[in-house]
């Protein structure tokens, strides 16, 4: 394999730390870090820049610029060409040393900047789902065009490309995403309403971002995958399964039309879903422990709760409507999910929020950029509105 | 497709009726059936000759052949083409208009038929997997020679050929079997020798013919399948892995080099192997139930327990010794399970007399037919003097 130049997107965030950590791992004949988008954690920005020596960065604004300068001044690094904001990051993303460009920012950020990653032909590793959510079919028709690959790092996606290598996509009845079920699988429906934000935060398998952590326990995650699976494998709804196995170890699976089912397993690091996208179509050694299913002794696999979970369903309805109703989904769950992180909404508003803006979105076709701003922008107005409702009853109820 | 002509070794058997089943589903326009070995169940053959009529059936001797042509004029079905012994099974093998070979008889009795339908091209679908193991090399030596294709009908090398699909072999760090464990997976080691035939012969998840229900009893059908794997992929015996899985949903897996696992689930129902070996590369439709993990509930696995399965060691032992030893180990087997099921020595005695057998057969190369031929029968007659000895001890220990 030639040297590979990667950018990444969210350098400092779970995944691209993982990424880091993976390319090191892989040596640096095969992948250099060329260039690194980070938000406001300058301070770990700044040591990936004194270990990785890229040739760009960028950060959330001015001000993180210059202390990120004040930061490696004080280290004794010199700065690599620095940028800021959106323009920034289209900067990393389209980045003329990166063949690779790994989309890992949390939430909308990363959207613009992974379209122009695509027209650009570059290979994107998708880790930032809420892309594919919001405009499916423009980054897909932006990928076919420049002849850009689509590499899921998401573990279920990352699944189903590895189940899908040797098989026809007419030959297979179903795509079945696995869920763990977050950390309330088994909690009573009339508690759902009362849950914490620390509570919330403690996933039973994986060690994610905040904003990824609520979307689990809701399992709004699994509604945006199965949105995803659409775009990235051409599937619909119908098509899209979901089961909830609890310990995270098949990945997720496919059903043929001859019944076989071919599940991808693995241990729950995301390492191995980072590896392969940027390998892809070759598989190289992994330094993690290998999958030991006899320790495991034993795997459970149960149906989703659509009553407990209702953003399962909202997603669902999201995707069979189409047009610009996914990115109204995905802007009225980010602004919901920050609401209840700043304690403003209960975990059972989450969705009622969702609902209250789709019910009220105009959908429209998605024919450019533009109109999936437009949705996204009127979508937050409308959950912020519909939070404001909200958490004024909650202080009504809290008086009387 | 084409229509294909198929011709079945073991018809009137478990996986022959089978496979009579699937071509049924998948239509006349895909698959004719041209001609069945079976051996004494002449009724069974004289009904799937009324039904399918083939060009060209066998039986084990004239004897049989005569009571058919008595069934058939009694039925008023006319008798087609009709052969004897193991000659006959070879023209069964070797049909001209047959395209695609299932290879179903139990024991040694379909080598050498099957051994020429490789060499004349044909596609042999294998579910006798003691074909491999007695002469693997000379196998698959044949069919490169030829072209012809290898496709396995054993669930779990059916599993293995479907995930090895789309990965490249030096990619594929090594391959799991997956095995049930078997009617004594819990039992007490003390308990092994005191097993009834009737007690072997309940295998917990597939109902199968006599010899194969008591090797799964053993597990020496697990270690056979090890040896079967070594031809059928090209793995070496430390690339070759054993799970117990007492649900038998996984039929088995890949390990891949980055630590992916890739895994090939269904329900028990071997008609899902026989359909995909007689239609690969192509899948069709089923008519079996999919596969429903939610309403299974939970998947477990443990490691096996070579104490008191020895059957295992042995199997290995004699893949890494190569040469005649697998062969002499197949010879002792059915010696040493035919004499448990006349129940002339205990079920523990069955390794013991494969044992005695491996460790006085003096291993030498497999260059041609005649090698393995005679480990065959030296290692039958070595098997016969065990079992004598042991049924000997046994009567005495009795009159004590």
């Amino acid at each position: 394999m030639p040297l590979r130049g990667v950018a990444i997107l969210g350098s400092t965030g779970s995944i691209g730390c993982n990424t880091l950590r993976v390319l090191e791992s892989l040596g640096a004949e095969k992948f250099r870090v060329v260039a690194l988008g980070a938000g406001r954690n300058v301070s770990k920005l700044a040591d990936q820049i004194a270990r990785y020596q890229p040739e760009l960065v960028s950060v959330e604004n001015e001000e993180h610029g210059e202390q990120l300068q004040a930061e490696l001044l004080k280290q004794g690094v010199s700065t690599p060409r620095l940028v800021t904001g959106e323009e920034g990051l289209i900067e990393v993303a389209t980045h003329e040393s990166a063949d690779c460009v790994v989309s890992a920012t949390v939430g909308a950020v990363g959207f613009v900047p992974t379209l122009r990653a695509l027209e650009a032909g570059k290979r994107v590793a998708l880790a930032n789902k809420e892309t594919l959510v919001m405009a499916g079919e423009l980054m897909t028709r932006a990928a076919a065009k420049s002849g850009a690959e689509l590499l899921p790092v998401d573990s279920e996606h990352n699944a189903l490309h590895q189940c899908l290598r040797g098989e026809k996509r007419s030959e297979v009845r179903r795509i079945i995403l696995t869920a763990s079920g977050g950390p309330f699988r088994t909690r009573d429906r009339a508690a759902m309403s009362s849950v914490t934000v620390a509570e919330a935060m403690k996933h039973p398998t994986w060690n994610m971002g905040a904003k990824i952590t609520i979307d689990s326990a809701t399992l709004m995650n699994k509604g945006l995958e199965v949105i995803e699976a659409r775009w990235l494998f051409g599937f619909d709804a119908e098509e899209i399964s979901i089961v909830v196995h609890p310990e995270s170890i098949v990945h997720s699976m496919i059903e043929m039309v001859d019944g076989s089912v071919i599940a991808q397993m693995g241990v729950t690091d995301m390492r191995h879903a980072i590896q392969y996208a940027l390998t892809y179509p070759e598989r190289y050694p992994s330094e993690l422990p290998p999958l030991d299913l006899a320790q495991l002794s034993s795997l459970h696999f149960e149906d989703p709760d659509l009553e407990r979970f209702p953003c399962i369903s909202l997603a669902y309805r999201a995707l069979r409507t189409g047009g610009t109703l996914p990115a109204a989904l995905n802007a009225a769950n980010e602004e919901a999910v920050q609401a209840f992180i700043e304690e403003r909404i209960s975990f059972s508003d989450i969705p009622q929020v969702i609902e209250t803006v789709m019910d009220g979105h105009r959908t429209s076709d998605v024919t450019n950029l533009d109109d999936v701003v437009d949705a996204d922008r009127s979508a937050r107005a409308a959950a912020q509105a519909a939070i404001k409702q909200l958490s004024r009853e909650v202080r009504v109820t809290g008086v009387a």
